[in-house]
């Protein structure tokens, strides 16, 4: 019986200012990576969310990130390893303390935009993250790009990793992502982007920007919830999946 | 047998600005309030701290703040009740996990500056910060002013209570501190302020600024280290208690 | 010939989180308070706001604020008066330079949030926020609450005063705004608020909440832009003005 | 008659945290680049520092940076364009509002840290900052590394150029800075360094970590005052250039 899991990022309004459908998504997908305060998130509106996560039982994660609001993370830092290191324990155990309070665990690590994208092959902060986890709570996993190096360091280091497919992005024949500054990089169609994933899930393979089929080994389906149309696209994902049957649960 | 604890705000160093001498204090004091990032303290310097506490078997408690590191948490601010039960929680939890990392735990926390003022007589941020803690881990221990309104607000919550005096400051006939607006308000003499201490932990009492004595309870005795002179006058009072018998140890 | 000053809060974007609709207010105000980045505002954000006035020829003014993000500059904060006129000076001076380069200049301010709330009424607060001015540029005008004591202290030092009056709040019989907390407070019938503003200009009343008429002197009215219903409240305003012959434009 | 600008950053503390001695600095150096506030320095600190430098008589620079208070702007950070342009315009513009009430004028720009080294040679930031600079005020120069791209990337957009040498720092036979990662890269000898600069000024060589000559441009030699050491180190290079009759003295 064929299952996947879905996740997507929550928790990134900041005070004053809301971003995304929180309570939208949380009838969607089955793991919520929640931003811890360094890229995106209040404590209260973390909290709030932690809550709603806790309440539908949703899984929750850390989705730590560099220390830049401004950036909203996707910047690329230097970030010295002493740093990065006690950066992601301090984010995670924030996040751990409330989701305490919440009532419910953190159980996965998924680093956030141009922290992601570095540690995917960046050997040096992969390994300074990868200690950071193992340093807090040896039992969490890692959720990373499927196919990247970062998944034998992760492995190698002991870790649990979650290899993770993004349903609205291109892919090179070699199973990378199609870099955003390209053209076609980003899909639209709903219709076409939740049969991908059913079929992604199914055989293990998603078509190419050059029509060729390439290999992705995916445990999970990374949504987004930051427009009505992304929303709407992240159910779709979920009701093409549903309906031919896969189940739709977090990792074990 | 007198015994006492002594205790000091350690970790506020800030990325390339250091401030204190932590390891000198560390060879002195029985409790460190470590700072979690919202008034001082990166998350790298946090964790050197507390390894060097967990190393040097000082305790360490939560030093938590408004989020204000432009004021250094000492300006008053009006802050929600969501928000600061939550920014509180945040702290704490931060705190946790880097303590873990170092081999130790966070046993207490002490709130910093003005928010450590504003509880001392605002109930509703009293209660706050008392529901807070008690969600997190209603076993840690909070520090307090002693004769504050607040000792009685988290016993009465379930809260196990420090009552705290300040080696470096006057006291009115009250038993309250003297504002630091008023002239007198902190002590220079590093041998007077030794004696002080003593007759405190002995005898109960403090000669107040108007020459009477008043009584004031003191589970803790906060020493600062933000100065060669003041960690010479910390030291004094270690001395003065240790060499007459009395034990310094963390409180129970 | 009457005619009256309308101002909105804009620029108030953060990053990759949106605020308001920018475009749709400034083809209903005059005058445009700009967000310098204390309690909102990113640089290039609040640039493309200044270009954006400037093409629509509405006047645009320093926007100055608590250093607050995460409260957006609405919590009471208690800043000393050496921090709080340097603050001033330094938010005043980013959006001239910004404002310089998108073609235009800055004229007024207007404190924000809580600021504004407490200079209304604090003289320590009032002059340092008024000495700030007159250090960085005396012509600059100082937008107040009408009939707030702060217009007399602003007069008194030289400034040129804006008397503001709110849309969207109910007034008590004295001239001074029924507090948030207050039922009724916030009005949202916005044909009831036109008119409202409509004689407010004409005859230099507006009806209290005690259903008494109370004299309210104002050279400008705030209108929001938060919400789809606060823009169209906005526009209802300035119809309604329009329609009547009120000349709209930015005091002298 | 030989001459040469000796320039330091100053205003860099933060807060309750201090950094350097700018008093003691003024009395060395003709040009102050005074922090912005992004990787260093509060407003009230900053106009100290400027009311102090516009009294001793010396010239001040912005020292912009990277937004980046918690790695002291020392971290390579992949700023987007619009970003880049306006947080620069920003920080001048910030810097021009507290010179003016302290009775200065701000006279160039240098760029701090991280951005500094990555405009050397990155043509899109540098390109970024110039644009920014010519926006703002085309009159002021910009301080850039002598022998860089940057020196023709800045003149061919019409800046008044600054090549800028540093005192305690060792060369490449090429005329580059030798890394910090390697060893002998920071000189320690004041007398050593002293008689450097002074070879630098008369014969515009400095003898690189070979023991070969390299020519070296310099308008403006840079000093540090980050430790007593440091500012020992200046008052000696200043005391060597001026026994030996060099005129110092900020750029034309």
């Amino acid at each position: 019986m064929p299952h996947i899991d879905l996740n997507s990022d929550l928790g990134e309004s900041l005070g004053a200012w809301t971003m995304g459908d929180d309570a939208a998504m949380l009838d969607i997908v089955t793991s919520a990576n929640v931003a811890c305060g360094f890229h995106a998130g209040d404590a209260a509106g973390i909290l709030s969310t932690l809550k709603a996560a806790a309440a539908q039982g949703v899984r929750v994660g850390a989705h730590v990130a560099y220390p830049d609001l401004a950036g909203f993370g996707r910047r690329s830092m230097d970030v010295a390893s002493a740093d990065l290191r006690a950066d992601v324990i301090y984010q995670i155990g924030a996040l751990q303390a409330l989701a305490r309070v919440a009532g419910t665990t953190v159980r996965y690590v998924k680093p956030h935009g141009a922290l992601y994208n570095t540690i995917a092959h960046d050997q040096r902060q992969a390994t300074d993250v990868i200690e950071a986890i193992r340093a807090v709570d040896a039992s969490l996993a890692l959720v990373v790009l499927a196919g990247s190096p970062l998944v034998a360091w992760a492995r190698d280091a002991g870790l649990t990793v979650i290899q993770e497919a993004f349903a609205d992005r291109a892919y090179t024949p070699q199973g990378t992502l199609v870099s955003r500054r390209e053209a076609g990089a980003v899909l639209h169609d709903e219709r076409a982007v939740a049969q991908r994933m059913l079929r992604l899930v199914r055989e293990g393979v998603v078509e190419a920007i050059d029509g060729s089929l390439t290999r992705v080994q995916a445990d999970s389906i990374c949504v987004h919830g930051d427009s009505p149309g992304a929303v709407a696209m992240a159910r779709a994902v979920r009701d093409e999946l549903a309906q031919a049957g896969v189940t739709l649960q977090p990792f074990a």
